[in-house]
């Protein structure tokens, strides 16, 4: 019989009002439990921080089940199998799958998806071959219907998703890609490292004016990262036919702790009438049959190193409600993990 | 020679603002021009007041150019060929077109249309086989991808546009059709006579608790003729991959004078992305070369008695620009015409 593994977790303490706070969660140790049949026991390496998680820990009806309260808090991850009891997986493999807020996991094998280190590092399956890359890639190609000479705004342009999204675009055909970013040093990031065309400084510029200024001729396709005032400007700005993908609402997503229920409501919503356009929220999973197809292009262009990447990994279990946070002040630069330290 | 016909119009005077006054117009009486080649003289009959007309008045950007300052009124209107300098007419045809608030027209022969008016008469081809017809049948089947099974909920259910949308998704296989309307009147008419499955008096009743009992498992297409807190009550009701087709926000049209600049704007959006539903605004006009394909669906609908409709016509062309308010103030029940006195 194994040594008795001590497995750390994040439980859901209550149900947080506006911004997570530590006392949100509980953090509990418990002995980490044989594999059965079927299973595959983790040691998690990486865990994925994203803007959704705030969403799921309201109570009420989203597009998924809300984690419940006492409940180890929802997360992607990735990390090393220590023993399986499935015949896909052995001790040494480097997995990614929804293993939540802890430093291990026991696992369906079949809920778990085996990743390939000598392509990309384990973070990266968290962001550009993770999640956020097919995010970005369903939400650009399909919800957002890109066609060759779009002029495209993205907001959160340097976060996970937006940095994808931006060079998806333009390896499609965009004839334009104007990304917004908060700060100088974000912006400078998504012009010359990101490849966009134009970049928009929202805690620096008046976002109505910095809109028409950087896509004059209006926009065809935006990807909504943020919701608030930056989605009216570009609402105000639409070009005929244009697309609007409402991927979040992060600047919106504390006000109220309810998704769907928005201090900001978007004035300028009948310009979707004048000019024949489509708002239209989406969320990754319902493309989850398609995420190999995703996969196959992301990766290749990764490994021609064609996608630039960015991982803002902090270091330490236990700091994760403070570092959750990071998301929500804007803090974060890049996709955001917390490494589980060993 | 023939004899001088005066021809009465309603010049745009000034940009309202808010609701039209009579002093928005100039009621001008000129001699009617002779044809010249290509062109037909119509005695206009009917003239159609659709909500359009007051975003048609504004300046500014819109899908279509403003009517300028001294310039006649545009509107659809159908009437009685008077001579033709056209090969495809004859003194007496029957006719509809962008013909304006006149009693009398010069027109290119090209853009006239000829009616049967053994069919239906001259003004049901204002209203269910003109553009209210094309609106509701290309709302609800392109734009609004009704589905078999779908629960529709449309507002302004007795109006031209709504009434349609209802008996369009029943014939398609909507599962539950419920109309909004205001009054009793109306909500006994859309129930009884156009054969909805429910009726909401947004007048005397709660809009969210009425279309909670409603559409109790909730939305899959909303037709919005009126934008403002009905919109919001069916955002918030909205069914996995549900379709909200904006037609218009007749609610809003006169609180800014500005279409695309409302008073209102919908505080339930992010229920687009909790459902992944989407928000699409469309023109009628963009179906143009589709409209022979919906008038004959909807003509053998009508000549088999399948297809309830109703004209409120208004007697006397000067009352054009009080006649018009009905729109706005929903006193109108049915389809509203003017009907040119001879």
């Amino acid at each position: 019989m194994s040594q008795t593994i001590d497995n750390r977790q994040f439980r859901l303490a209550r149900r947080p009002k506006g911004l997570p706070e530590r006392d949100d969660f509980d953090l509990v140790t418990e002995p980490l439990a044989e594999a059965k049949d079927g299973e595959v026991r983790v040691a998690i390496d990486y865990i994925s921080l994203d803007p959704a998680m705030r969403g799921w820990m309201n109570a009420g009806k989203s597009y998924i089940k809300p984690v419940g309260i006492g409940e180890v808090m929802r997360a992607g991850a990735a990390g090393t199998v220590i023993d399986s009891k499935h015949p896909d997986f052995a001790a040494g493999d480097k997995v990614s799958g929804n293993l939540g807020v802890q430093t291990h996991a026991v696992f369906p094998g079949d809920e778990l998806r085996k990743v390939d280190t000598s392509l990309a590092d384990l973070p990266v399956y968290l962001g550009a071959l993770g999640m956020p890359g097919m995010t970005a890639y369903f939400g650009t190609l399909d919800v957002g219907q890109l066609a060759e000479g779009d002029v495209v705004l993205v907001s959160a342009a340097s976060g996970a998703v937006g940095a994808l999204v931006g060079q998806i675009a333009k390896k499609k055909g965009a004839s334009r890609v104007v990304g917004i970013a908060g700060g100088p040093e974000k912006c400078r990031y998504v012009v010359d490292e990101l490849g966009f065309d134009g970049v928009i400084d929202y805690k620096n510029e008046e976002i109505n004016d910095a809109v028409r200024r950087e896509c004059p001729d209006g926009i065809d396709l935006y990807f909504d990262n943020v919701g608030g005032e930056i989605l009216d400007a570009a609402l105000a700005n639409l070009r005929l036919h244009a697309r609007v993908a409402i991927c979040g609402a992060i600047s919106q997503y504390n006000v109220t702790g309810n998704v769907g229920d928005t201090g900001y409501a978007p004035r300028n919503y009948l310009s979707l009438l004048i000019n024949r356009a489509r708002m239209e929220g989406f969320i990754v999973f319902d493309f989850a049959d398609r995420y190999p197809e995703a996969a196959r292009e992301m990766a290749a262009w990764l490994s021609a190193g064609e996608l630039k990447h960015r991982e803002d990994i902090v270091e330490g279990f236990d700091t994760f409600p403070d570092t959750l946070l990071k998301l929500f002040t804007g803090e974060n630069f890049g996709k955001l993990v917390l490494a589980v330290e060993r």
